[in-house]
This record gives C-alpha cells, sequence and structure tokens, in this order.
C-alpha cells in the first residue's frame, strides 16, 4: 500500500490499442516492463491519460488486473474518478482487490467552492472506505477545479486515508512551497507530492520540496534522473539533464494532441505496438511526425537515450 | 422504430432509486405504468435527469431491458450519449436489441466549432451504425455546446438516420421557427421536433412549430393536453392550462435541485416508491419542501389532477 | 446614503439609446419618471442590464449625474464592476460626488476560490474607500462566481461598508433563508436583501426573509404590490398578482434576448422612446414581437396596467 | 500602415506603471528605444499583457501617443478589443488619427459558433470603417474563442481590411499550415502570420510558414534572431538559439504570473524602472524570484545579452 513517505517516479501509463481501437494486450505487458526499465518505481493507470472516460468498466478492470500481475510488487495507482459513486467505489474495491497500492481521485467540473471540493472528497472517502489510500489529483487545467492551498490542507488534514498529493496546477511552485511550509509549522500532516503536468516544471518543483513526478513523458529515463539528482543536491546537472528534453517535452505537453505525441514517441521506442488513439481523438499530421523526429534526433545528440 | 412524423408525448423518466441508492426495480414498473395513465407516449430514459452518468452499464441495461418489456408496443428512446464511442457504441446495440425505438445523442462539451460538431455526429453515427434511428439533442445548457440552425440542418440532411431534434436550446423559439422555414423551402428534410427545457416554454414552442414536448415534468398530463389542444389551434385554452401550472414547473426546473425537485412531487403522486437521487446529489431543505407543497395546493384549485 | 435596513423596490434602469446608437438623454428624465409613478423606491443604474459594458466613461457619468439630478431625494445606486481598480474608483469617487446612495460591485469572472473572492472585496474595499456604502452582487450566471453563504457572511463580517447583498443566485432560495439564519444567531450582522434574476422566484423569495426586489422587470408595479404584500404578510394575494405576471416575466427573463424585451415592453409603455440596444446585441424577431404582444394582451385581462 | 506582406518582430509591449499604479509615462519612452535596440520591427501596444482593460480610455490614448511619437516611422499595432462597439470605435479611430499602422481585435468571449465569430468582425469592421487595417487575433486560451482555419479563411476572404493574423491557438502548427496551403491553392488571399503564446513554439510556427513573432518574451533580441535565422533557412542554428532560452521562456509563458515575471525581467534590464501591475494582479515571492535569477544565470552561459 501506498505511504505518504513515497519517493520517486510513477508513470502515467497510456492505454494501449490495437489499430481498430480494442485493447491491446499483448502492449499492456510489454509496456510494463517498460517503464520498470526506464527507472519508474510504479505506475498509475487509468487516468485522463489512459483514456479512462473512453473505456467500459470490465476493459478498466482487465488493465488494472494484468497491469498488476506483470508488476509483481511494485506500486500500481488506480484512477478511479467518476461521474458517480457507484461506479468509483466499484473500481476503487476492484482494484484493492486486485492489488493495487492506492487509488487516485480528482474532483468533478462541476465543484466551485471550497466547501463543495472538501465535501465531494468525504463524500468520495466515505463510498469507498476509509482504509483505502488515495491520491488527491489537483489538475485545474484538465478539471476546472481551483483548489487553495487551503483547501488541500483540510481535506489531508481531514482524510487519514489521503497519502499523496498530485500536484500539477499551474503556476504551481508556490502552492508547493506553501504546503511544505505547513507541515513544517506542524500544521499540516506530511503527505507525499508527486508531480504532473507533463513535467514541465519538474526540476523546479523538486527545489521546492515535491517528492518526485507523476507524470507521463515518453523518456521515463529523464524523470528518474532528474529526480535521483534533485533529491541528491546536484541541481545543475538536473537542470542541464531537463533542458535538453525541455524542447521535445514541450512538444508533447500539448493540449489536445499530447497524447498522441506521447503514444507516437511510445510506439517509436517499442513500448507500445500502435499509436492509436480511441475514438473520438485527434490523428497526427505527417508535418507533426516530422517535428517530433526532428526533436528526438536533435535530443539524442545529448541523450543517447533518444537515438534509435 | 421511431420516425421523423412522431408527435405527441415523450416524458424523460428519472430512474427510481431506493433509499440506500441501489436501483428500485419496482419502481421502475410503477412509473412506467404512470407516464401511460398521464398520458405520455413513448420515454426517454437514461438522459441527464435520467441520472445515466451514475449508473453502472450493466444497470443501465437491466433498465433499458425492464422498461421496454413493461411498455410493450410504446416507443422507448435510450439517451446513450458517453465520454467515448465505445460505451456509446455497445449501449446503442444492446438497447436496440432490447427493443428501443431510437436512441438518442448530445455532444460532449469540448465541441466548440460548427466542423467539431458535425465532424462528431459523423463519427457517432459511423459508430453505432447508420441503420439506427437517431434523437439529435440541442441542450447547450447542459452540454455547454452551441449549435447553430446551420449546424443541425447541415446534421440532419448527412444523416437518414436522424429522425428528431430534442430542442432545448434557451431561447430557442426562433430556432424552431428558422428550421420550420427551412423545410417550407426545401432545403431541410423534415425531421420531428420535440421540446425539453423543463416545457419552461411549451407552450409557444407549440405555436413555432413544434410536434411535441419531451420532458419530465411531473405533470405528463399537462403536457399532454397543451401538445393536443396546441395542435388543435386552441391556443387560448392551452396557454390558460400552461399558466396555471407555470409557478410550479418553474420550481421544478430550476438548475441544481429541479431533479430532486421533480422527484419530489412523482413520490407524492406514488409514481415511484422514494425521492433518492445517487450520490452526489443534492437533498432537499424542510422550506423547499413546504414550498413545493404549497405551489401543488395552490395548482389543484385549478387542475384536480394535481390534488392529492 | 443606503442604509442596512433599506426595503422595497429599487429598479434595475436600461440605459436608452436612440436608434442611432447614440445615447437617448430625453429618455432618461422620461423613464426616471416612469419609475417613481411605476412605485419604485429607487434605481440601480449601469448593471449588466444597463449595457454598462458598452458605455464610454464620460456617457457613464453623464447618466449618473442626469438620473441623480431628476431624482430628487430618491436614492439611485451606481453599477462600478470593472475590469481594473482604476476604473471603478474613479466611478465610485464621481457617482457619490454626484448624490449616489450606494455603488454595486460583482467579482470579475476569474475568481474561483473562497480566498480570491473575499480578497476581491477587501482590494476593492481599499481602492473606493470604506466611506462608501456598497451592494454586494451575487449573480453567478452571469459572472460564472459562485459564493457560499460562508463567503458572503465573511464579506459582510469583514466590511462595515457593505450595507446590501443584490441576491440572484439559481437556485438561492436556502441561501436566503441560511444568512437570515446566521443573523437570528448572532454570527452576521444585518443587511438588506434585494432579489434579482428577473424576478423569476420573488414571492417565495420574500417569504424566506428577503427585503425587496432588485430587477429591471417592465413592470415594477407588480414589484412594489408583491414586496408589500409579502411585508404585510399577504401571501396569497401576492402570489396571485406574481402568477398572473409569471408568463411574460419568464419571456423577459431569457438570456440573449431578455434585454431587448424588456426595452421592447418598455417602449411600448411610454417609457423610454426606443427599443434599441447598442451593438453588439441582438434584435427581436416579429415573432418573438407578436409573441410579446400576445403574452401582453392576456395579462392586461388581468391587471389592467398592462392594457395600452 | 501594415501591409499582408509585414514580416519579422513586433514585440508586445507591457504598459508600465510607477509603485503607485499610476502610469510612468517616462518608462514608456525608455521602453520604447528599449525594443528597438533590442531588433523589434514594431510594437503592439494596449494588448492583453499590455493591462489594456485596467487603463481608463484617456490613459490608452496617452499611451497611444507617446508611443507613436517615440517611434518616429517605426509601426504602432493598437489593440482596441472592448466590450462594446463605441470604445472600440473611438479608439480605433483616435489611434489611426495618431498615426498608428493598424489595429487589433479579438473577439469577446461569448462567441462560439462560427456564424456568431465571423458575424462579429463584420460587425466591428463596419464599426471601425474599412479603411482602417486590422490584425485578427486568434487566442482561444485567452478569450475562449475556438476559430477553425475555415472561420479564418471567411474573414480574410470576406475583410479586405485584415492584414495580419495573429496566430496563437495551441495546438496550433498545423493551423498555419492549413492556412499556407490553402494560400498556395489560390483558396485564401495571402495575409501576414505573426506568431504570439509566449513564442512557447515560434522555431517550429517559422518552418511551417509564418513571417515573425508577435509576442512580448523579455529577450526580444532572440526571437529577432530566430525569425531572421529561420527565414534564411538556418534552423539548426535558430533552433539551438530557442532552446538555449527556452527554460526561461517556459517560465514567463506561465499563465497568472507570466506578466509578473516579465516585467521583472524587464525591469532587470532596465526597460522599465519597475515590475507594478496594476491591482487585481499577483505579486512575485522571493522563491519565484530566485528562480528566475538562476535561469537568467543559466541562459547567460550561452546567451552573453543575459548576463547584466
Amino acid at each position: 500500500m501506498l505511504s505518504s513517505d513515497t519517493r520517486g517516479v510513477f508513470a502515467i501509463a497510456p492505454t494501449p490499442f490495437l489499430p481498430d481501437g480494442s485493447l491491446d494486450a499483448a502492449s499492456v505487458d510489454r509496456m510494463t516492463d517498460f517503464y520498470w526499465e526506464a527507472g519508474s518505481d510504479g505506475l498509475t493507470i487509468l487516468g485522463i491519460m489512459g483514456e479512462a472516460q473512453k473505456l467500459e468498466p470490465e476493459e478498466s478492470l482487465q488493465i488494472v488486473r494484468q497491469v498488476i500481475a506483470r508488476a509483481g510488487s511494485r506500486p500500481i495507482i488506480v484512477g478511479v474518478s467518476a461521474p458517480g459513486f457507484a461506479a468509483m467505489r466499484r473500481l476503487a474495491g476492484e482494484a484493492m482487490a486486485a492489488g493495487a497500492a492506492a487509488v487516485m481521485i480528482a474532483p468533478p467540473s462541476s465543484m466551485r467552492t471550497d466547501d463543495q471540493i472538501v465535501g465531494y472528497y468525504a463524500q468520495a472517502i466515505a463510498q469507498i472506505g476509509t482504509d483505502i489510500p488515495f491520491v488527491l489529483q489537483d489538475h485545474p487545467q484538465a478539471t476546472l477545479v481551483q483548489m487553495t492551498p487551503g483547501v488541500i490542507k483540510r481535506i489531508i488534514n481531514d482524510s487519514p486515508s489521503c497519502v499523496m498529493l498530485k500536484h500539477e496546477d499551474w503556476p504551481g511552485l508556490d502552492k508547493i512551497s506553501a504546503l511544505r511550509d505547513w507541515e513544517r509549522d506542524g500544521s499540516l500532516r506530511h503527505v507525499s507530492i508527486l508531480c504532473g503536468n507533463g513535467a514541465l516544471f519538474l526540476e523546479l518543483e523538486m527545489q521546492r520540496g515535491a517528492d518526485g513526478a507523476m507524470t507521463g513523458y515518453a523518456f521515463p529515463e529523464m524523470l528518474r534522473d532528474v529526480v535521483d539528482m534533485s533529491l541528491a543536491g546536484d541541481i545543475d546537472a538536473a537542470q542541464d539533464l531537463f533542458d535538453a528534453h525541455l524542447p521535445l517535452l514541450r512538444y508533447e505537453q500539448q493540449p489536445v494532441i499530447g497524447l498522441s505525441v506521447r503514444k507516437y514517441i511510445l510506439a517509436r521506442r517499442g513500448a507500445i505496438a500502435n499509436d492509436t488513439l480511441r475514438t473520438p481523438g485527434p490523428k497526427l499530421s505527417a508535418a507533426t511526425k516530422a517535428d517530433v523526429e526532428r526533436l528526438l534526433a536533435r535530443l539524442a545528440r545529448t541523450d543517447r537515450r533518444a537515438a534509435f
């Protein structure tokens, strides 16, 4: 089970599909292995970038079981956000029964006021049970829900089963600092903070007190090294490596087409067989693929792991 | 199967739950009978007001089968809107196999431009098959998607399987007029137009050329009479009856708590056993219930069907 | 100066234009007189329904001065919401110098969290000065800003110069009850509550403890009578009159075209010379005008003030 | 006057304020000179990043006149977007009378459908006059308005006075390609395309056929060089320079605090005296300033223009 002291890299895994849009079970195993080889400590599945909202419930469960079986003792976090609590409760229960380390919950976009957000998490925890560790996902660009540091504090202090914040507010650096300041003055219980938002500010988030990365950038090796170097205090080495990846990373972090770019690179790396997204979803133009190839080739001059 | 010449009243049915939030199968039968007795020609199930997004897929299918079995030869329309086409295709296929008359599709809120909306319907039809008649739902207050009359025209003319428009834009009266004008000048194929938006403008929509109502107001008897009187040209009688219901109807058509009010009245009328909404959902305050009771009592002075 | 004990009717006045879009100064006087004759206690000018955002600053000031001069001792509230505090501070100062009774402030749509909203009002008050009484406008349908009762409480208790809430949340009845409950238990300072949202729930809002109406419905006479009868405890008489107006009121309260409908009726009543809106703005179709005329004729059977 | 063949760099200029929030006229001159020395061909003033919405009309006009006077023969584009056409028409007329080269217009956020957007520009042009050259601003992240390439095509082909597209859609590379393809097949009149969005994809936009940059990154020297090298075909040199700036550029391009970062750097460079934003606006934390200083120091190792 996931603890509030977790550090390191949890890759956000996509869901691999065959060209006809059906689940690609063979690629699920291959992809899981890929992430361990690339230095990931754990995986997060069925998030927004996992196209969870396009999956049937039995498909979701199939992926959960297969990834956990393949992962052995490695921790797997399962996204269980859903419009209704019935689906959330069921998937959370099934995921934990299958051996998941924790679940992850983002609020629905209709939540606006502080009380609505805090109340939603109280209801969600009552539904799934207080014995399931959960990750609080703060991702306003996707959810439209704005959580102040104070709201996050209320949820963490109210909920012993909250063990981690997935931080992807933007701008968000001062939010990490505010939470860590409250931990230092004793007003906030410590939880792990892993950073998302495509890793666009990862090297700086580590300096503000983050514990690692939880995002799907197609080179988890970079996330691994930047997190390790940052935790070891090698700030400039972390920044140098990060900077080398930034032109490509920025390209992958685009709205709308970002996941297509990510799957394209993962397929080029052999982590999955196809770069297919389930419809409705965008397709990459030839010019976009050429952009990616060029940025990859340039990256490979500095980081040989991008050469293939 | 639903045709483009359909007229009359299709009640939007809620989904009945027991106080613990589980499906109330007994109430599904009772409610179905209620709607026939109240003058509904058909039913629409699994819409937004049916809390479809809070149901598990097998629950959805259970409701579809039970309602259709109970309905006999009456037409049932099944809402199949979903974030992914996999779920939409599956539910549409299962619903039609179970005997549904048509499916209803609203666009996802990310659709913005004319081409995105038209393209979305083309993709959806390709997924479910061109042999399934469908209802185009135009409900910008809920979906945030703005369809011009021109966009609706493109979808109808491009899609022979589009047989009906569920009209609930607001303001929307001139939109009906624009579509009917195009039918008259031959540039638009005729489809049925049934009106939603809680019936807040029903009597005027009928005068603009609508064919009836598709909404869930807790007195389908009024919808029935207003539609019949309007089609028969008894404009003032229709308006008199409509006006008598308007204070209550307005109360039921409120955002956020409207469905709770509706279920409260339906439970008071004996159409369903409980007024429970699945969480997350609002609860009515005592003061709100007192408002409803008072408005019901006043309505009963004019329309005896509100006396109980 | 406006006090927290204010009761009655403040009409939201439109801004009259000539057909070419220029200010119609003659109609400003005529309209001001009309509102007194129709039973309004005061006026609110330069609100959203006053097309304030389409006015030049000197035009705004001209209207403020002319209305106040014409109003004599009657209280005038001036909307001063603006994207920047420079414009707000200037207009507030000029309005008060000209003899306004108070200013009204709505938050900008970028405010999301409780702290942002409370902080915005603190900043605004610091800018305009604590000696200017202000009306807190809570209108989420227009501003997209959701204020909980708790946020309103914080603002009122923090700000002695807050003398009134313009209440137009929807649903909003329980919000009035919550605020009045807090006043009774001593945790909230008393302020006046006047209700907007086109008066769609006015008769019920009065029963929850509102002090009156602040909205622009084209028959202020009805607002006057409903407020008086409600304050006198004649609940059923108030409801009867309200119900007679509801079919027309609902028509006027539509999004997008509502202000055009309102100006059309005001022009028909002779309160202003033309129903012109400044561009960009919608125009009424012939069918829409016919709807309004028919609803007016029906209303006139019950309320002779609608006969003309 | 601006022509549709314009190429190069137009810096988006901020508005300089004194610490008390009043206009800093001395800095207006200093800043204008700075942009010429940094390689800018022209300036765009009173845009979103110029805090235009916080200025009084006479302040706007004062800035327009002062910048144009200081600019000599250099072209100045003036943002004239406004909630009402009265203010737009007046500012456009005054700006052109003062010697502006063109005006820039973004649509209001209420525009949703293709016809609404096209209609809005037709109305705007009718208001300001067809003899004023204008820049079409396509910036959905700020305006929420989504324009397809087809909508842009309609506006350009309908409006001879449209001479430039300010391109800042995201993702937006394929949009440039689509427009240039239409120019090649003769279905679209040629206009200049300058790119904004903080220059986050500038080097790739140039390869898709853009004519230059229109954005406010605090090192216009980089924009100048990347545009020149790209137009000269030195793709790799352009990319190398761009990559060196990307870590800082990304930091400056953040939502909410981006303009504060930009003004901080411009003040550090001596282009303006203070980094003040008018309230309401964010303030930079000490940690944020330390981030910026560190990124500047790292950049200076590669680009000496960042050393100071």
